[in-house]
């Protein structure tokens, strides 16, 4: 049966008891755990055999002899709200749990660990990170951008860390598959384990990511002051450019939290700006009847409106391809045509990325914290690698790293998330290049 | 294969196409979309057949033909987090989605449906109800209790309305049951379905209720306070009464939540006072050596402790049995335990329950009430009745109202969730009479 | 002209050059900077020669040699929003303004003081205090109730410290008078300054009080829930009891502020229960009328109306008469009353103290704690004795802690403030025995 | 005596008995409650007689008779925090103060009552303006830019409004002058007053100006962000451009308040880049130490530093130079120069002033707000012209219009609150061209 379960690779067999000890009997999990990835019934035929997702949680053997153990902690790429209960978490499980006492916080993310000679990790006690998640960032700091794997094995060896939780999105994940693989490569005894970070909320397999309720409250907050704005002045027009390179889910939550957003424009729905029933002509339009308009545009929308050549080659830090900035072609766009209308108009452009980011997280996502924190300490020491801990719909389940990588999540315009926003904002089918579900 | 699934109960065949039209094709719910009930391996062995749950969602044809039809809603019950963001949203689907441009809101719950005389209902448009999520509690003001049965039917038939949404908990359901089943009793054609309502998160089969993660949201600031009048004052102790008559939630999400608590206490788990490794002894102790302590009582834990003769005939209005007052029995027993003790201590006492239940939705739980909502009226225009729409785990299904109301959904001792709360209060297992899961 | 400044007690002539330095020059304060009491034409008049307060600042002369002094702090009485913000800058000023090092943090207010032996001192440093300000409530404890002077004086002679800086209200200010006449009495070389603390704003000489703002501000969040509670039923009525022993500042100003007051009862106008215009009778026609009613009262409120006996002897911690409990005492008349009348009532009560006590200050508040703090710390080192800094009007001025105390300062009836109040409320003046002004 | 006193030009006699009534006899003002505009002991010597500012407040007798009197309101410029609470109180107090019931809300600002013909204005009544207050921004909208002064006045006539109330800055107060100028040419009966607003804290003889002390905290709030995301990367630098075209008030309040700025540039003080001790070698040693920084920067701060030639014509639609992006300038030159030294730099770059300007009044500023706008309806009443209620160190005051736009207020870099600054920041004097105080 074992064969329709989803493999995470382990380093070897378990061989400790766990210390959590004798009270946590009826709660070891088992392969009687395990979770189903499909739950309609139209995917559970006769014909399709189960599958499931390997259960999270506490196991009654351990890999790894925790007071021998030295663990390292990283977290890369933009902030999001929750890194730091997700290292205070980390810290407190591995101490107070299982016993383990020498822990690394490498600073700067990867980099930290490359080069962990000329910056030296700090030493993480439950103390020192007692009350960090009333404060947004991280304590670790952050760096963006891929490092020598073979330097950052290295600094694991020389320091004895047997197991390494890198926290970060994308590209930090595939660097984590990248150690990992190379650590085996190298025969070593290395647990490699990711959680999953995405304030866009768009990895694979991941149902939603920590600090994604947060961003959503936090954005509806900036889109109330674009209204106030907007209604502020004669034909006004709030314009707010919300984070979302491949997937418009903070734009769309936000869009249906606040519902003063009249048009919500995502990376996944290519729009029309000029034209019949294009952006300009129908935010005219608008702009006639009610003098006040609301925008809410993820930066990865419309890319295909910007010039190409400029944003053919570059990238980022992280690797990734360098956006066109939406928002500002946009307000000129706006401006260029109204203006060619003689229609007066006062755009008030809000850029509120880091301000969202930058925020503690919520009671809601720092549980959720807590919960994905404990969960990967526990597939840690029960030496799994090469994984990471994700919530599966209602469940936590273990998921390869390859997996979690292989595809971005994206708002499906088929969706009845997306037809929903489509509600609330009463914007027009016709501001689309390709609706979707017919016309 | 139709008996697997749960039965909702039908007014009869739907035979008018959805307004919702062609654009929605693909979205429109089929058999197909059932959810299954289990999804741990360990469940869905070979004997035991599936279960599912009828999804929730649009339906292709309707029962109701929306320009003829009239609705009503009414709210019962304590206020909660959410109310009218659930209020609004289903004007807005009635109106916009369907076409219903007839909608009584109904005063005081139940006893303006009894009473439509006397109190008029508001015509509820989307005017009306642009705006009134922003504020909390609702606009239709609520009531406990409940009315005589057929003079609220008798008003459904007066006004000529045939869908009937009641928002409330337990006592509020089983009312809609009562009024459902005498609508079938009197051969009428009115749909009666409940949304679920519970800021303690007690609803059976439903996984999580609207407004509850604002509620720990606000009651993690309130432990905020208490943690620094505790700290404020030599042996200063905290002492927070939260809501949770039979279930002790948001007293465990919100300790979770917050980190500050010390002793967590809640219904479904009798606590000891006195004598060795009892509350009084064990938060001495903690004073002697911390000089303060914060604890988080649910208002249902330790009933056992109380005047067994006081509560055992009062009921509130609502048919609950009356409570004891633990917060201020405990309030007493500690001074009188320290004072025996020559021990000075600073209790400053919290009852914020008012507080936490008034505060407007957050963004998540906006969102949330949008969906529950719509998929209530698409529920409720199906022709379906007898029933509410619950998130289970994480997809909206239909669930009758009976089953609703079958049993109280409790924090499980043996479960993840308690276990980190022990963890994460590090108050000992020697507090409980019986602390489960072995010792 | 020396005759016409009220005089502030030195310890002896000031030697030291400050070593704030020569970029200060055009900034250390001189007799000039003296600030008129008065400031009406008609108080100005060809009689009345004008009368100073001296003016706060730092002094071009010194009495104290930073490098060889020890300073102490400590705080007294209930929590108050802005009390680490001092804390805070008190530490900075002398450690960077003036290069005091050596800092005494007694713990638990006037009882560490008296105990040092027992409960040992904080060391302040810049480092420690740096964030503390983020938190309400104080780090270093507080206390009620007087300790024996001269065992505190002992403590500060075994320390060696020279200045004592107090945080406190109305008995913090007396026992700081007591130190400071006793130190006189006994010959010693000790500054003993307070900066005069009261969430009330009931304190002689200063026009405001730090926290005040904070605290009005949170009050009014909280009536924003006691209105939506009373809105949410049937004769909802939302009783909000707030501090306010002797002076109804915080519930007139939260009524200003909020506007969803009906009723503001302060201890500085008794009121009338029953009769014809009294509160029961007026609040029964509103009910009538509107069907929700929202009080504020002041805890100092309606005393006469309690029952004397119980309130004769009993005094607090801090040596103030022991209040009966007005807020109680109404809602269980409002409930007999209208129980008589058959009147159906919903009352919700709030007491949201230690809510609003430990909230951190607001940026207004913080920002007049520096000023506060600086200017004490700036008296203090210049070698005065027995007095406190306060916002007199829109300047900072010492007076003497004798005259601090001589009065209460009280909401006058007759003033625009409480008119305003009456307008803001639109309650009637029937409701009060002495309603002032005339009828 | 007369002479001494400012003098406010007035309509003419004030003949009616003010309809505020007996009960205020007390509070009505007279003559001698005129404020003194001095008051340090150095300014009233011998030989200067004692100059006064007339008291704002209700007069015994008014001009207009209220049952026949129209008003008219306007807000103009930017949005700031309590606009609609000054709209609802004039309309308040207007309505039941004096029994005025004609209130038009002339919509975006100057241009609406210009072009009443197209832009009919909104009818204030109590009812429609009861909770504007909760929400930022103003009911009335507003608009930037000078219209035709004839024609304003001729909407006036037309309409037969008495009472003009121009809320608004620098140029709506020219504007108001202007009006009330013209009007008197003309020989017309129409008061002209004026509320100042200006999120900058800069017009003369108005110690502190409505919706101050909101933007502080909500500038203090993003400062808070712009430190988090400075500390989440290596060299990282939270650049925030902060309100104030010629006055640092709102940057150096909100430094105090917020205390994690490292370098506060305001207009008043030029500033150097480059050289020994200039910002960037500074930034450089300080980033070589810390590893990161917080800069807070006034828009009008360093406009020498920026290419004359570009902002030598250009004005905006108020008649405001367009200042120069010291934002983007510095951001750019900070790149630049730490590129040129091989020093990496993560620059986060924060331009939230329509965040700050959105927001609603806090509980200190709406009540600031009631005050404002009860004078200025009590002066307008009693027939006073071309004026505005100041708050004048802790009094209400009368001021000529054109007295408040004499000159701009400006931190005076030799003050008290400016050293403050200095010291909480700890930037160097080397910053600066002329750092005040001597060197």
């Amino acid at each position: 049966m074992g064969s329709e379960t989803v493999r995470i690779r382990s380093l070897g067999s378990a061989e400790f008891d766990s210390p959590l000890g004798k009270r946590e009997d009826t709660l070891f999990v088992t392969p009687d755990d395990d979770i189903s990835i499909r739950r309609r019934r139209g995917e559970m035929g006769e014909g399709t055999p189960p599958e499931f997702f390997e259960a999270a949680g506490p196991r009654r053997k351990i890999y790894f002899s925790p007071e021998n153990l030295r663990c390292g902690i990283l977290t890369c790429g933009g902030l999001c709200p929750g890194l730091n209960d997700i290292i205070r978490e980390i810290v407190f499980k591995l101490y107070h749990g299982y016993g383990v006492s020498e822990i690394d916080g490498f600073r700067f993310g990867y980099r930290g660990l490359a080069l962990a000679d000329e910056i030296p990790p700090l030493e993480l006690t439950p103390d020192l990170v007692d009350s960090i998640h009333r404060d947004g960032g991280t304590i670790l700091s952050s760096s963006r951008g891929p490092q020598d794997i073979d330097r950052m094995i290295d600094t694991l060896i020389e320091r004895r860390v047997g197991v390494l939780f890198a926290v970060g999105g994308d590209g930090t994940i595939r660097g984590a598959h990248s150690i990992a693989e190379r650590v085996r490569e190298r025969n070593l005894d290395i647990s490699v384990t990711a959680v999953p970070k995405t304030i866009d909320n768009d990895i694979a397999f991941v149902s939603r990511s920590f600090g994604f309720e947060t961003a959503v409250q936090a954005a509806s907050d900036i889109i109330d002051s674009a209204h106030t704005e907007a209604r502020g002045y004669f034909n006004g027009i709030g314009l707010v450019k919300l984070m979302g390179r491949h997937s418009g889910y903070i734009a769309s939550a936000a869009s249906l939290a606040n519902r003063n957003v009249n048009y919500c424009l995502i990376p996944e729905l290519p729009f029309r700006l000029e034209g019949k029933g294009g952006l300009l002509e129908v935010l005219e339009e608008r702009l006639a009847l009610k003098e006040h308009a609301v925008i809410a545009v993820a930066e990865g929308a419309g890319q295909d409106l910007l010039n190409k050549d400029r944003s053919s080659a570059e990238k980022d830090a992280s690797g990734n391809l360098r956006l066109g900035d939406i928002g500002k072609h946009l307000k000129s766009e706006i401006e260029r045509y109204l203006g060619s209308r003689s229609v007066p108009v006062n755009i008030k452009y809000f850029e509120p990325s880091y301000i969202i980011r930058s925020v503690p997280a919520n009671a809601s996502d720092s549980i959720y914290c807590v919960k994905l924190a404990q969960n990967t300490v526990h597939a840690a020491l029960s030496g799994r690698t090469d994984m990471l801990v994700s919530l599966w719909n209602s469940d936590y389940v273990h998921i390869p790293l390859s997996m979690a990588v292989s595809e971005t999540k994206c708002v499906d315009i088929r969706s009845r998330l997306w037809r929903t926003v489509m509600e609330a904002t009463r914007q027009p089918y016709s501001l689309f290049k390709d609706p979707g579900g017919g016309s």
